[in-house]
């Protein structure tokens, strides 16, 4: 079993530094390696070769010729391991396998109700996922980690979910413990709107380090990547857009001695019942989308409203945190254009000029998959850091 | 002079990570350094010798020996170089000379209208800091960097001045290039609120990753440390609390309708204002903390409702940000508890509590050098990175 991570030994220093440049995926010679950093021809090739030896770079081809023999380029090998994602909602489950590039491999997607508990549950997906694993790679022992979504508040550095509202049983339940006995390679556990924002940033914008994804559904929570990097807080809490009191909202119905928070106003839950109280069946989220997309007007107003809604709170993210992106994303985001235009109608009339010029409002592109993609993701960053690198090149 | 982050050639790689263990300024043997590292022996030798011979370390006395000649100690080398470090205000600065660990040689304040505009300002400052840096350290040889703080927002990757209220003639001025010219060295520009949120870090809490910085004073800004690093956003204005808007606080006394940004309900001068419609003479910030310390029960009252009006959008900044502590500075911070005890009465009752129950909220403890120790410390976080490190060793 390859262990990225956890080898000990004399690595080969600098390796790491030239594995960062290659994974962009470009091939490069040696020559152009050693111009992009500046070190030594020598230094360079010592470190390739550890590369290699590791199997995390390849030989890719040749460079063309300038006279005599054509280089050698190199470039990385996505293939030297593989990753299992896992992101677990309500009632379905994702489960995927991942190159080191995060590529998904293989997805497949099956019901699991989440309130079975940790035990049953994480068996069942881990059953799964290693079955996967055996019909797209061949079986586990390129495995490098697994990274799994959860549908409420972690803490990040342990693994263990912290009063999850919608997942009876799992509180402070020690994930990584509990799946390293059936797998033994890292396991990092994250809020799946965290990885739902680096599945985001990976798929369409790879080069923005300040991104805020929304998820707007049946509650509301967001993933803050912040300089670079995804924001988790002390706790963990961090990006809990849903329970931001929205006191008064001049742009809306609602007396003001009407304290809530912000998932009591603007979710998809919300919103069905502000429609129940016109008159209009609407159970939850589901029915919203139906009847936005059946053009019912009380519908896309109540959703347009939700949208201004969480604008208000966005306009304060903006303020505080001058992200260049903002992802709309969850169940609501999909009934149209009507949530999105709520949002940017507050964002751009609320927060300062020089927070919004650079400012794009979007929805979100990524489909059911941005989950597995992010915890994949989430996996890279870890198992591929410098430190990570260096060590596996002691290996050789 | 010794210029740390720009020497090209073939630096010793792995120096700065031995340095960034040393950089706590425990002494310690290479064969610490080894069992810490787990490198050879060898390796770590090889780095220690680059590391003296940049003079970043330095012998630092014997270890207790286990029988035989006692083992060398090194130690990290503060004195490898100095820092000029600029906290402008708008009618003062404060210029100072730091050594590489952020401590301060020497300090000196000097009336100075930030409204004479850039070039009259920095050629003034730089002026005092050179004439500093003669009297404390002997001359500018050793100077590595400047850092300087401005009140208003700041292009952080350029060091130039957005749209800055209280500066005038400031806007878009290429602030490093003009000291460049004077003192050819890196020079780093910040926003005031960022340079005081890393000084108080710097001083009160270095291991915490998760801290917000508030000022509220002649108006409200903050700074922001997340995940261990700074947050300066897409544009460089992260942090902007004052122009948070805030539509409504059920318990203040204003309407609904007049929705107005914090700064405008909560800062020194918003408070001010509120005292003067109560008859009571108040200019400013200065006379507001005057009231408050003389008892005066309108300020008093006054005061609490602006911790209020700020503590409601902290409450927001919790559950966004999840921070471990968060620093009220400011002069209207020095009236007392008053201001806190408003802030702490919301937040605590409005945050969610998985993001409160570790929260600290505190006082400023940092005095007016707070400025100047930030600017240091932003400046040592580029010339001693690893990267910068492994640069200076390749002159050895």
């Amino acid at each position: 079993m390859v262990d990225v991570v956890r080898t000990a030994g004399a690595p080969t220093p600098g390796a790491g530094e030239i594995f960062q440049i290659l994974r962009d995926g470009t091939a490069r010679t040696k020559a152009e390696l050693a111009a992009i950093t500046g070190l030594a021809r020598s230094t360079v090739s010592t470190r390739v070769d550890a590369l290699l030896a590791a199997e995390l770079v390849a030989p890719a081809g040749e460079a063309a010729s300038t006279g005599g023999r054509p280089p050698a380029r190199i470039a990385f090998n996505p293939r030297a391991g593989v990753i299992l994602a896992i992101d677990l909602g309500a009632t379905h489950a994702t489960v995927a396998v991942a190159d080191l590039a995060g590529h998904l491999l293989a997805t497949r997607t099956r019901t699991q109700d989440i309130a079975e508990g940790p035990e049953v549950v994480l068996d069942a997906v881990i059953a799964e996922g290693l079955s996967l694993l055996e019909s797209a790679d061949g079986g586990a022992d390129r495995l490098v980690g697994i990274g799994i979504g959860v549908p409420g508040p972690v803490e990040h550095e342990t693994g263990r979910p912290t009063n999850p509202p919608i997942m009876p049983g799992w509180d402070r339940f020690d994930i990584p413990g509990h799946v390293q006995r059936l797998c033994d390679v890292p396991v990092l556990v994250d809020n799946d709107v965290n990885i739902l924002a680096l599945g985001e940033q990976a798929l369409s914008w790879p080069a923005v380090d300040d991104l805020v994804f929304v998820k707007v559904s049946t509650g509301i929570g967001s993933g803050i990547i912040s300089g670079g990097a995804l924001q988790r807080g002390a706790q963990g809490s961090a990006g809990d857009m849903g329970h931001v009191q929205v006191p008064y909202s001049r742009d809306s119905p609602r007396p003001p001695e009407d304290e809530r928070d912000l998932e009591a106003v603007a979710s998809g839950t919300a919103i069905a019942a502000e429609l129940r109280a016109q008159g209009i069946d609407a159970a939850g989220s589901t029915e919203v989308v139906e009847l936005v997309r059946a053009g019912n007007a009380a519908a896309i107003a109540a959703t347009r409203q939700a949208g201004r809604e969480v604008g208000e709170v966005l306009a304060t993210v903006v303020n505080l945190l001058n992200p260049s992106i903002i992802v709309i994303g969850g169940s609501i985001s999909r009934a149209g254009e009507h949530l999105l235009a709520g949002v940017r109608e507050v964002v751009y009339r609320r927060s300062i000029p020089l927070a919004t010029q650079h400012l794009g409002i979007v929805q979100s592109r990524a489909g059911s998959t941005a989950g597995v993609l992010g915890a994949a993701i989430m996996v890279t960053q870890l198992v591929l850091s410098p430190a990570a690198v260096e060590a596996r090149t002691a290996r050789g």
